[in-house]
């Protein structure tokens, strides 16, 4: 005789939300390591950071209801940090070190809740701003995209019938286990989770962190996520992001400031924190001017993200500085983390093999990839190239370049004036997938 | 908060027993269309079924534990008809006739139960035997099948964890649709279940068949499980076996009865049923004799199901006897059942589309194609060629030829005979993969 649990029937028919950012650890580890620092360095600031989506032939505002939106966006602004969750974050260590949060900022955190927002249809898109103390609008950048991203993977599966969405599932898992046999023939892989933001969903990025830590052992060395650091005893893996470098440059005086900027916040890093977190982002404003007008002392990092270079070309470029800086690559490390899958992994992986240290970021291939999963058909599941970005500091607009032009973010002119004062040339755009 | 429901939990880790069959309808159609005209017909004939693997390379008895086994068989011993399956039974119509079963039968089945078995162990196989009335033992040759080779799964998953095993079916369930959305492209397919005996598990059987009623729609008729047509309003699918020949054959008093036994089951069969059920099995002693020696009244019937010759020789050759016999095949039915899977499916469909009326009857690589789909490796979960004959009746040594050396079984000298009374010249042996 079947026997059903009338309980968690009628709950499961019945609730009024269910609700995508259910902690305020359910975010990127950077944020947090950057958010201490923007405290202690910067806490006047006021920064704006708003939603860009580069996929326009997605239209987001006819996908997603406002109403949805709204309700998730509000839920969110009611989560607190809870006490367990301060206490993990005091008593940890991470990246080997402990107490890498002090107790002043823990306590601040156990009042901090996700501050206001402007919501607004335009052409079909979703205007999104978060407008107020830097300190609090950098905290909504991932909630903010995990729900628009899974806000838009429940649009595309809410006519799908029982039977569908079991073997659109089935073929997600069997895809990601593909990906994890042919990572495991890679034998010193070292590869984490940096797919929160673009997540299809929640349960779904966790059931991809427990398959690469069931299926990579220790090549998998953890997750970007926090709380699923957390709840999995995994190391949380980050360090910082282009809104530093983005904001010093808006706020720097004149030009010759402005030069400078990247560099700065780096110094400011290296003030607060140390080892395996002085990684440095050079590409912002162009890997070439931000290489070649780099200080002698990043030569003694411990590595770099670039993070919208090709990944081959982008390494060499950076091995190659080493070398002019006399340092030996083989002790230095490179993070690779723009819209990586399987392919590019393994060509990446053999191509620096022994010549370098390498990790891996996998993001949105890792947890989105539902491409040709649905049996209905239909691409409504695929991902989209969607940020969140600085887009101003104290008023003055924020710009970033980066290594593809497709990939630029801000005032027109003001790009220009940046072009200008980092000598960025000719860069060639590629299509920005994810 | 996670919520467990703490009954549940604490009924799945306390069960005595997960029974394998839980219902005497979890059989095939035809056991019960047979089981009639042997009650009708034979109700004093006793025959022995035992069992066969083909497989000799997988040693049950090493794969399977003795008590587990006799406490599945057991409990398929205390399994009865139950009053809403009787009710079923008598009131539901089976190929659009109302009534196929009369109600001296449907009274006698409720006081049905499967007889007594003999279980030992000999060379790493376990020999398994049912004596007694035809009426009885011929019902445990499903049953029989379906508790071996599920406890067969079970034990090639029992040291997988939660994540291997949901890997695992994830691959299944994606594999089996890749096969369907392939039979999609064959507008004018008709395919029906036949997987029963063979089944990874009965959960699993069911499963693949909510698939093909999702993804086949009308080109799905109907699954040879009763429980499962019963359960899912589809239509319940078969004929007859070989048992009906080889216990003919086997009582036969000489050789010359011998040569006619195959007609004579077919004579009673006609007797009993009609229209769709008028479907004979070619091959018992083979094909090219049975054809070359069958009354002409045969050509008549509906179709044939060639069940070991390959599906196109196999089916070109009835085509040119119906063509000898002035039929139009157009008006005929072929149903293909031995060892078919999408490959063999897709060809035999693509040969004779227009040529003469199909229908498919999908076993083995139905229910139970985990070839590969292990995270672990290895090959427990490969199906394995086990089937559950008729060796004697009334003492009497009973014998299959087939249009496959390899799928003979009786003794030796018997099988000498036979292949002279029926005149079977040399046949090339194909490998047995199911």
């Amino acid at each position: 005789m079947a026997v059903t649990d009338i309980a968690t029937r009628t709950y499961d028919h019945n609730f009024r939300l269910d609700p995508i950012v259910r902690s305020l650890l359910d975010t990127d580890f950077y944020k947090l390591l950057m958010l201490q620092m923007i405290r202690h360095r910067h806490p006047d600031v006021d920064a704006t950071f708003s939603l860009i989506n580069r996929t326009t032939s997605v239209r987001l505002a006819d996908v997603i209801d406002e109403g949805e939106l709204r309700a998730q966006l509000d839920h969110a602004r009611s989560v607190r940090f809870t006490k367990k969750e301060l206490i993990w974050l005091a008593g940890n260590s991470f990246y080997g070190r402990a107490r890498m949060f002090g107790p002043d900022f823990i306590a601040w955190l156990a009042a901090f809740r996700l501050p206001d927002y402007e919501l607004r249809k335009a052409d079909g898109q979703y205007e999104l701003h978060f407008d107020g103390p830097w300190t609090h609008t950098t905290m909504w950048e991932i909630p903010a995209l995990a729900i628009i991203n899974e806000l838009k993977s429940r649009a595309a599966m809410r006519e799908r019938g029982r039977f569908a969405l079991d073997i659109l599932y089935a073929r997600a898992k069997a895809r990601l286990w593909e990906k994890v046999e042919r990572l495991r023939q890679l034998p010193d892989l070292v590869i984490s989770d940096f797919g929160t933001r673009r997540r299809h969903g929640f349960l779904w990025q966790r059931w991809c962190v427990e398959a690469l830590k069931e299926g990579l052992g220790d090549r998998f060395i953890g997750t970007s996520n926090v709380l699923l650091a957390m709840d999995a005893d995994l190391e949380a893996i980050g360090t910082n992001a282009h809104e530093l470098p983005m904001v010093a440059a808006a706020l720097a005086e004149d030009d010759a400031a402005l030069a400078k900027a990247p560099y700065q916040v780096l110094e400011e890093w290296r003030q607060l924190y140390n080892g395996n977190l002085l990684i440095a982002l050079p590409d912002a404003f162009g890997t070439p001017s931000f290489l070649a007008n780099a200080p002698d002392w990043l030569a003694d990092w411990t590595g770099f993200r670039p993070d919208s270079a090709p990944p081959i070309a982008g390494g060499e470029e950076i091995i190659r500085w080493w070398q002019e800086k006399g340092r030996d690559p083989r002790e230095k490390l490179l993070i690779f983390s723009d819209g990586m899958d399987i392919d590019s992994i393994e060509e990446a992986y053999r191509h620096f093999h022994g010549r370098v240290r390498m990790s891996f970021g996998w993001g949105t291939n890792l947890t989105n990839d539902f491409r040709g999963c649905d049996p209905d058909g239909g691409n409504g599941l695929d991902p989209i190239s969607l940020v969140c970005k600085v887009t101003s500091a104290n008023g003055r607009p924020a710009v970033k370049l980066s290594d593809n032009p497709a990939k630029a973010t801000g005032d027109p002119a003001e790009i220009e004036r940046y072009r200008r004062v980092f000598g960025v040339g000719g860069q060639k755009a590629r299509p920005v997938e994810v």
